[in-house]
């Protein structure tokens, strides 16, 4: 059984002119790992509507999954909740689900549930909420396509409540060997390594300690005994360590 | 004049496992914003050839540059410039010129030019080197792709010699207000204030501090005078600064 696929949508000018680093691509990435989704890919685009609508469209076709982060605020800049809309053709109108959240919250904190604010309740029609225990505004699931804030403890919050509900997969294993000695020195036996585990992925990362080139191997696959083996035959393999560049 | 357009491809099913947190987009939104080249869309795809093609075929059709990372060295999972080469239809061959640098490398620091170090001087026929100071193995040039190294030292280096030979534009400026009061209370003012200054781009980021929420307002365009006069604007507007949730 081949696991889900997944891919990300990440919205924000913010995210392209430098001003923010974005940190919920990476917990995104070790969130689905751990539950056998597999990351297939992401983009970021910005605040532009069509560039949006494209780019889900795209990757609601392509995955299992898609999930967006970023744009669904109160200010003239948040235009997800539209563009989603448009990609799916459906209307955009205020939740009433999603209104009742914001009412209790804003009367429970003293403060007025206007206009501005109001417009975190609009979601595609249809549209399923997906709760936070952060803030009051929701977001939302239309399709295959999963909606969510760009502010980093808010999509951990929104990513932990709806990896609940997704159909998931083999996590997948992995196995590290860490050689001291350059990519380049150990290549060809990796790469026939790789031939006789054609089951696992097999990658390749070099690193620096003390001046040194070493090279970190990564074996991932869905079958622990299987990578224990492989793990074991690798090791044998680059036994005799050197530290040739 | 028109800034010229660019996108990123980052390579590697690491970044997609969680294994490696990505920091190259980071570092070349910030060099291209300092230079007035506009980052328009980033994409991450996994280490097969199909994506890759798929990717960079259709960035380069959209936008005036190309930046890759990642799948340039000398292992079995370093398929980038095979990738490309089939992108643009070109053979891939053993580059006359990197295997030169090579050469000259491994000679000064005796390690032998086996064949899998070899690889890296393979390029698409006809593609221009990108050299860096830290590793003898080049990146590449092929129409407007700049393929370059995903180990994040190297492609900063790679980067900073790239930049100076691109059509640059007008660096985009920015300035910032934060204001003590969160988004759903200053977005209908900010909504106003961002039509009457329809040459800029307005971003708008909640953020908390002690507890209150504050808004960063963010206006970016490229004209200095524009954006203090603007700045000046919106300080007025927000001088009765609440801190209201």
């Amino acid at each position: 059984m081949k696991n889900p696929s997944a891919s990300m949508l990440a919205i924000g000018d913010e995210l392209l002119s430098g001003r923010t680093r974005d940190a919920n691509m990476y917990h995104l990435a070790l969130e689905l790992t751990k539950v056998g989704i597999d990351l297939k890919e992401v983009r970021f685009v910005s605040d532009l509507e069509e560039e949006i609508i494209s780019a889900a469209q795209q990757l609601s076709k392509k995955y299992d999954y898609v999930f967006t982060s970023g744009g669904i605020g109160p200010t003239h800049d948040d235009i997800t909740a539209d563009a989603i809309g448009k990609a799916f053709g459906l209307m955009v109108k205020v939740n009433i689900e999603a209104k009742k959240l914001l009412e209790a919250h804003y009367i429970e904190i003293g403060v007025e549930l206007n206009e501005a604010r109001l417009r975190m309740a609009r979601t595609p029609v249809g549209a399923k909420l997906i709760k936070n225990t952060i803030s009051a505004a929701p977001g939302f699931q239309v399709a295959n396509v999963f909606v969510m804030a760009g502010v980093p403890s808010i999509f951990k919050d929104m990513v932990s409540s709806v990896v609940k509900t997704l159909k998931t997969g083999n996590p997948v294993l992995s196995r590290n060997l860490n050689v001291m000695s350059g990519e380049g020195n150990i290549a060809e036996k990796l790469k026939i390594f790789a031939k006789n585990n054609n089951t696992l992925s097999v990658g390749s990362y070099p690193f620096q300690l003390d001046g040194k080139y070493g090279t970190n191997i990564v074996i991932r696959g869905q079958d622990a005994n299987t990578l224990d083996q492989a793990l074991s035959t690798l090791s044998k393999l680059f036994s005799r360590n050197t530290d040739e560049q």
